[in-house]
This record gives structure tokens, sequence and C-alpha cells, in this order.
């Protein structure tokens, strides 16, 4: 069976990746959304293995000797990772494995799996940033400036993405990605490996 | 302006380049068909500048020798090329432009330009690219088997090229050439050019 592809979705907080990746996962079947591991503790209205995998210190920093994590970073006391295993087996099967994950995750799993397609949603203004920023219930509003500021940083790696999407309207960005994962199946290489998996005579005839 | 890009669509006889590439045409306004020049004789109910732009040997000739062909080929004893000038003009206003190409002028120009977006079209199968051979009105019974050694010499290049797209439905493989399209457009470099060029603020805020 041919390996799926790992999607590494990334960009600022504010920016719309939960709902472009949820769009996106709603129409693509053959789509698995990898979770993330954090040692931060559950929040009321979370489910462990649904928003986070939720692991002890210890089990973290024990995964991490072990090499556990396709990438792995520390914020404000706590690790995030997204652990190796369960993305090697749904690659496996078949899947794309999508990583929604802030921009030095983006770029640890860039440098490690150079084959990863890596998208960047930007919005299409610090205005808008900001705006987006005020409405959402999680975000204290003093620390709004702060967020925008890391933002500015942030983008500042963009280039270093394979793509950037701009989230204006919704529809059009989970559109864009659509169209970079079925262009990026149509690579000569992708498309030789298929048909030969197919055993299709279309590029080789028999003799 | 931002300069278009240049699509090469190519692929062996009978694949149905013509078809796809009218359907592409079609849909995208901002998209222009390169037309070919050849010294081989006008046909009846052919065009002079629709089908080819039909010009002397002597004419082509001291085209060749001023550089004023972006690929050009002999075959049975006639010219064809595609001319550099109008493809220049048509970029600079922003169009992209499509070349319908055999095989071997696809080569030359993704050599000569390798940012140019190349596409290599097969048929499903070969039984396909026979049954479609022989379906054509203007492809004499005979010389089937010839052209489908042609196809088979002519696939091998086909990892060369960028995408490969198969022409089994053909809103399908249409859908295929626009997703290639779009995605391309949205790679990093692309987009933060057309950022600069809106001058936008969505990736470097004023200070």
């Amino acid at each position: 069976m041919k390996k799926g592809r790992l999607i590494v979705i990334s960009g600022p907080s504010g920016v719309g990746k939960g709902t472009v990746v949820k769009a996106v996962l709603a129409s693509n079947p053959k789509t698995w959304l990898s979770v993330s591991a954090t040692t931060r503790p559950m929040r009321p209205g979370e489910t462990d293995g649904v928003q986070y995998r939720f692991i002890s210190r210890e089990r973290f920093e024990q995964m991490i000797d072990a090499g556990q994590f396709l990438e792995y970073a520390c914020y404000v006391d706590n690790y995030y990772g997204s652990p190796l295993e369960p993305i090697e087996r749904k690659l496996a099967d078949g899947f794309d494995v999508l990583l929604e994950i802030e921009v030095q995750g983006g770029l640890q799993i860039m440098e490690k799996r150079p084959d990863a397609i890596s998208i960047f949603l930007i919005a299409p203004s610090f205005a808008e940033l900001a705006a987006r920023l005020r409405g959402r219930g999680d975000t204290d509003g003093a620390v709004i400036p702060k967020r925008l500021e890391t933002a500015r940083r942030e983008y500042g790696v963009a280039p270093q993405y394979d793509y950037i999407v701009v989230n204006d309207r919704l529809e059009d960005a989970v559109s864009d990605v659509l169209a970079i994962l079925r262009s990026e199946s149509l690579r000569a290489g992708n498309q030789l490996e298929k048909l030969k998996e197919a055993d299709s005579d279309a590029l080789s005839p028999d003799e």
C-alpha cells in the first residue's frame, strides 16, 4: 500500500488553523489528525485523547529520551509534542496525517522530514488577526499585543514553508489546502509509484 | 504586475491534450494558449493564427537564427516551433501561458525555463490509448502501431515532468490540472510576491 503523506499546517495563534483543519478532515476520509501529547493539566470539558493525550512529565521525558516524538517543545513550563508511533502507523496504513502545530514545531518536522508538505496559514491582515484574537473567548484582552508580537516574529519563517494560504474566507482557504493535497498527489514521483502499485500498463505496456 | 506562469502540457499523440487544454482555458480567463508556428502547408478548414501560424521555411529559419523560438523541432520535413515574443508579452501582462506541445519540445522548455510548470498527460492504459487513436478521424489505422511505439518511448521521459495527470474521465483530468495551477500559485515564493505587490500588511505590519 502506498504510504500516506505528512502534512504540517501551521501559523500563529488566531489565524484559524483548527477551523481549516476540521473542514479538511471532513472532506478527506483518508486523512487523520495527529493528537499531541502534553503535560499540562486537563481542563474542564477536555477529554484525554481528543484535544490532547494528557501524560505525566515523567512519561513525557522518558518518551523524549526514547526518541518517541516527531517534534516537541516546552511552553510555560509544560511540554507539548507529537508522538511518533501513531503517526507512523497511520502513514503505513495509507492515511495522510495532518499535524496542526505551532510554527517552531513545524520547522522541526520539516528538518526531520523533508518530504512533509508544509502549509503556513496567515490572516488577511494584522488588523483582522487582532480582531480574531479579541473575538476568541479564550484570549485575555491584555495578552493580545503579546500574541500579535509573537505572530509578527512567527511570520518571519513563513518563507520556509512550502505553501502560504491566506485564511480570509474559510471555504477558499479549505479549497486552497485541498488543491495543494490534490496537486501534490499528482507529482510525477507519486504518480509513478501509484501506477506501479496498481500494476498499471499505462506507462509500461507488456512486451 | 505579477508575471504569469509558463505551463507545459505534453504527452503522446492520442492522450487528449487538446481537449484538456480547451477545458482549462475555458475555466481560467487569465490563461492564454500559445499558437505554434509551422512551415507545413495549411489544410482545408484551418485558419492562419488559429491552429498554427503558417510561415515560410525561409522565415522560420531566420527566426531560428535570431533566437526567436522558445523551442522548435523538425518533423517529416516541416518545422514546428513556439514563437517567443507573444509568449513573453502575455506573461508580462500577467497571463498564464499554456503550451500544448509534444514531448521533446516540452523537455527543451523545461531546460531553458526551470520555473515552467510541466504536466505530462497519459491515457489510463495502452489499450485505451490505442482505442483513442483508432477512434480519431485523422489517424490512418496502419500508423497506429507506430504511434503506440512512439508513445511508449515518450512515456520514458514522463518522470522528468513535474506532474503526471491520467486522462481517464475528462472532468477529473481538468480538475487535476486546475488543482495544480491553484496549488502552484500558493507556493510560498509566489504568495510573498503577491502580498508584496498588493502592499499587504498581512505578513509585515507597519511599525
